[in-house]
């Protein structure tokens, strides 16, 4: 059971261990998230994404030490899918830690995948809705890698920021313009490298051909996250854009989708599990995925069966 | 209705329409999936994935070209989560269709994601067995991004390829260990970059701490994609792992897998359809994401409250 006082109170423990109970889909989860919601709306929620290389980490890291030393405390979620298969996303904390300074003002977790479908997008929500709730001025939410699930999630944000980095624009997968407008804030890290420049004309002729229903034009910082430089101007250009957003109807508009997006994605994992806690599903899944291997039946037919079976 | 005779016999407009009758998950997607499914197992699938910048477009190009030049047909699914913003995809196929010569005997799709819950992945491993079914010799499954989903995307292939390029390594990120274990194959890309050396050795020397379960050890393929070198090289890395994983119990063992999770993910996605396709719950839906939207109610209450009524 988790002290949801203590939890509200900012205690590192409690928010661990309620950070694990709605990763694992514990029993308490959901009775926990419903006393846990009424109290979030208060942080400012900032997305961060980019591919792998992009320095994400670094960045993340000099933004929540320029918000700690600010006097404001800060929460770091990241997801990162490949984490399952080794342990690194322990390890990663742990370096990472040291290098913010481990206090009560900050918090740093890394959200593992285990294979659940879908889960890991509700359950990353959720953490930054209990990192919220429980006092934290900022969370930022940080994932790896441009996945659908890592998109649903960056979108999710008060204020999403795409990092990319000088010399990717040769390829056409990385200037596509899908990831052109998640971005509220974009940075170009890196930004001492050879091509920065280059990489900045052509975000400006992409930003240029965008439309976004808001109006917002999307500002481009410029970083080199290792020797902390142009982190003010990030955040900055984060407050701006969050101060935007906050006038007009797009929040609500904004607001309504997030929360139906979540509605849909914890309405099929409930559903999913209803099935999966009867007795026998698991032999039978077992025992029908064998089959579908063998090719003896098609994944289809035994999905119908399972159904009929309800 | 889809003519699944001109589908077996790799007519192109009948392949392009069973894809978009999976895609958008028509309803006759599934008896259609039916019919595709005992006619799969004969093409050899490989996955490729990697982060944007890597320049995985040019690799697959090149390596489609190589086994169009001996004769062979080859399907090219792409996978890319930006791309329903921006229509980004279709242009993209048109380019690479240029490059690689339009004939019978390549077919290159880009999935679109429209937001649809996990259902990508579904339609991805849907399309790659429509491929299979009409006679494709070669499937390369690209995905753009490391994400979740992506990940088991490539997962389901026969042979893994993960590509990266020099430079990326100064980042934690891009080490981690769990993306080596994905890789049967690896390519360093770009290898005539500064640091494609230090790249190698680093990759070595975490290859040399992952324990595969089948004993494999991935071999590493330097290409400079863009001009055509390494590929005849990564076609013999990519054949070797092939005959290599059809030996032994692994085989079954990783089909089994693949298929329990195609299973559960077809099954997730049937079960919300089911609610979804009711009377009023789409409206219901709406109303219940605004007020939580609002604050007024918790996604929890409200996934109790749709739950219930069922």
């Amino acid at each position: 059971m988790i002290d949801t006082e203590k939890l509200f109170a900012g205690e590192p423990r409690s928010i661990a261990r309620a950070i694990s109970s709605v990763e694992s889909g514990a029993a308490g989860a959901a009775e926990l998230m419903k006393v846990v919601f009424p109290k979030t709306g208060r942080a400012m929620i900032v997305g961060i994404t980019g591919s792998p290389g992009a320095g994400k980490s670094s960045l993340v890291d000099k933004l929540a030490l320029l918000y700690k030393d600010r006097g404001e405390k800060v929460g770091i979620v990241c997801v990162d899918p490949s984490s399952p298969f080794s342990g690194g996303a322990i390890l990663g904390d742990r370096i990472r830690m040291a290098t913010i300074g481990l206090d009560k003002n900050v918090f740093i977790r890394s959200m593992a995948t285990r294979g659940n479908m879908g889960g890991l997008s509700r359950a990353t929500v959720d953490a930054v809705a209990i990192l919220d709730a429980a006092g934290f001025d900022k969370v930022i939410v940080e994932t790896v890698g441009v996945g659908q699930d890592e998109v649903e999630i960056v979108k999710t944000a008060d204020v999403s920021v795409v990092v990319l980095v000088p010399g990717m624009g040769d390829d056409i997968q990385a200037i596509k313009a899908g990831i052109m407008e998640i971005g509220d804030v974009f940075v170009i890290n890196k930004a001492d490298r050879e091509g920065a420049l280059r990489t900045q004309k052509e975000l400006e002729s992409l930003l240029s051909l965008a439309h976004r229903p808001d109006f917002w034009d999307p500002p481009i910082v410029k970083t080199v996250a290792t020797e902390s430089k142009g982190i003010e101007d990030l955040s900055k250009a984060i407050e701006s854009y969050n101060d935007f957003q906050k006038q007009g109807d797009a929040s609500l508009t904004r607001k309504h989708a997030i929360a139906r997006w979540r509605l849909l994605g914890l309405l099929q994992e409930r559903l999913l599990a209803e099935v999966l806690n009867k007795n026998g599903t698991n032999e039978r899944l077992n025992k029908l995925s064998l089959e579908i291997a063998k090719k003896i039946k098609d994944p289809y037919t035994a999905v119908a069966e399972i159904l009929k079976s309800e």
